[in-house]
């Protein structure tokens, strides 16, 4: 995909020989981030190693993996049982207590427990950080978001893509991030300029103005004044081919995303800074070099993916230079399996 | 929903405690729509009265009822043998010739029967006009576009919102058309600023173009300066309610739809002029204007979800004020059960 100018000097992409040659498409990117088709509940490998995470009435809340189940037993095995129903019939591990802060409690335990004793690597990033599970719009559980992977259950984030337009030349250029070498997840990757998980229990739109300060110095009448809501991605998010993953490790966990996603146009004179130590540093990307980047994979997954979302919004990616436009928009809001937040 | 000035002099939009009694939402206009459940294929009536019209090697391509087959048998057996193979146990029409140009004449000669002998007051609104059914990104069969409902198939289209912000105010305005009263579908209604079929084998963009003449008199250089590509809305278009509709008249169809979405942001000095007698008149709505037209249910549904898929995309529409956000964003982007053009 290459940037030129139209007959009216705004900038456009436009598919290359090569592009077409490759049969390159932005449904790459989604692939990246959610290769499960729609099906996934009749491949053999997902009946066999995935159970469902249900509430103490039947309501589905997350995919959780035989293998992590065993891990849950091994290490807190009476916690655990404390805590779950195990239906090895239909494959379902259904709370016990009708209680939300019983439950909250010995989800914290287990969750301290796999901390402490589980060889799980995502366990140990411990962030004392909150994720609800949503059902009915009220929270069910609160789960530390270190073993969100464990439970599979939705997590929620917000994304801001930052961006600076020339209202002379109309070029476009974004604020991109650099990961933190020593972040533990994706380092040294390209990133949105702020990005958060929705830990309770803080709103969708507050998540925003803490972030903001907390990732790029940016402050709330900065925020304030130059963001808009621009709707939502939704996504499984996982990494293996549901045709032959075993599911018998932590990467094959499957988790259900939704990102909230918002742009911020930026006058040349706001700068955003690194804060707390997880950005190593902010570039200015012009479009080709953005795509580029895109294209060599330099993006972490999902920002990719809200990246994209930015470009069919905005008139760059259109029904003329992507072959899979309609597919794009309607995988990158998928329908998930579970009761959402809103 | 109230429009507020933000503290920074910007417009937003507030939940009434009315709003909140009411349980009011913009799913409402979702639900106009498509309420069909994710799950439709398990409701009796469903099973009953629907068939799946199939390509002659298996693919479904459409929902026909079988209210709309007998309607067939009726005023053109012959031909309707000629093309079809009816499968009564599966509840499958299948086209019999593999040739593309048969398939069309066939289809051609059905139709025009159709429209000579049938009651069906769709198929009277001859438009002369074809839409390309696609599968595997080819067309697979041309349709008239009157008898896309008794056949089923999915239907494309092209819907712009035009609107006015003053850079000063930041207040916006929308060109919104009433429609002719004279027009066969939906007289009077509200409309967006210009929406056109995707008739074959006009492109897409070719379409916006081609409509904006039409229907606006906005020539090709005010479209190109000034229109950008946002995405696009897919639904089931259907006004019954699954549990009790029997599938046994007209207004039971169901058709799957594609709109490719544009803004076109206009300076005030150009004024959308009625062209072709489908439009009554155009005025310019303020924010408030069009939030009360859409809950007095003042426009055309389809046209009032592609302008609350606008007021998401452009931060009106928030997490914040909006219950079923997700929810929301999720249905208007709705996978259809067919292949898409794509």
């Amino acid at each position: 995909m290459k940037v030129e100018k139209s007959s009216k000097g705004l900038e456009v992409l436009v598919r290359t020989q090569e592009d077409d040659l490759e049969g390159f498409s932005f449904l790459e990117i989604m692939d990246r981030v959610d290769p499960l088709p729609l099906d996934f509940e009749n491949y053999k490998n997902f009946k066999e190693g995935i159970y469902y995470m249900c509430t103490h009435d039947g309501t589905k809340i997350g995919f959780v993996l035989k293998f992590a189940i065993n891990e849950m037993e091994t290490v807190c095995s009476e916690i655990f049982e404390e805590t779950f129903q195990l239906d090895e019939s239909r494959h379902e591990l259904r709370f016990k207590s009708e209680d939300f802060d019983h439950r909250n409690n010995l989800i914290d335990q287990l969750a301290r427990k796999m901390y402490l004793e589980s060889s799980l690597s995502g366990v140990k990033g411990w962030r004392n950080e909150k994720y609800a599970v949503w059902v009915n719009k009220k929270p069910y559980v609160l789960v530390e978001r270190a073993v969100a992977g464990v439970l599979g259950i939705i997590t929620y984030g917000i994304h801001i893509n930052g961006y600076v337009l020339d209202p002379k030349s109309k070029k476009i250029q974004f604020w991109v991030p650099r990961r933190s070498k020593t972040k533990q997840t994706w380092p040294l990757m390209l990133d949105n300029i702020i990005a958060g998980g929705l830990g309770y229990p803080y709103g969708i739109y507050e998540t925003v103005l803490k972030e903001s300060m907390e990732e790029a110095n940016l402050e709330k009448s900065v925020i304030e004044d130059n963001i808009k809501a621009t709707g939502s991605v939704s996504y499984l998010y996982f990494t293996g081919d549901i045709s032959v993953t075993k599911f018998n490790k932590e990467s094959d966990f499957i988790v259900g995303e939704v990102q909230y996603v918002y742009d911020l146009k930026l006058s040349e004179d706001i700068i955003p800074k690194p804060n707390d130590g997880e950005v190593e540093s902010f570039n200015l990307f012009s479009l080709q070099e953005t795509i580029n980047a895109l294209r060599k994979k330099e993006f972490k997954p999902n920002c990719a993916l809200v990246m994209v979302d930015f470009l069919i919004r905005h008139g760059y990616i259109t029904p003329e230079n992507e072959p899979n436009y309609l597919e794009l928009v309607t995988r990158m809001h998928r329908r998930l399996p579970f009761p959402t937040l809103n």
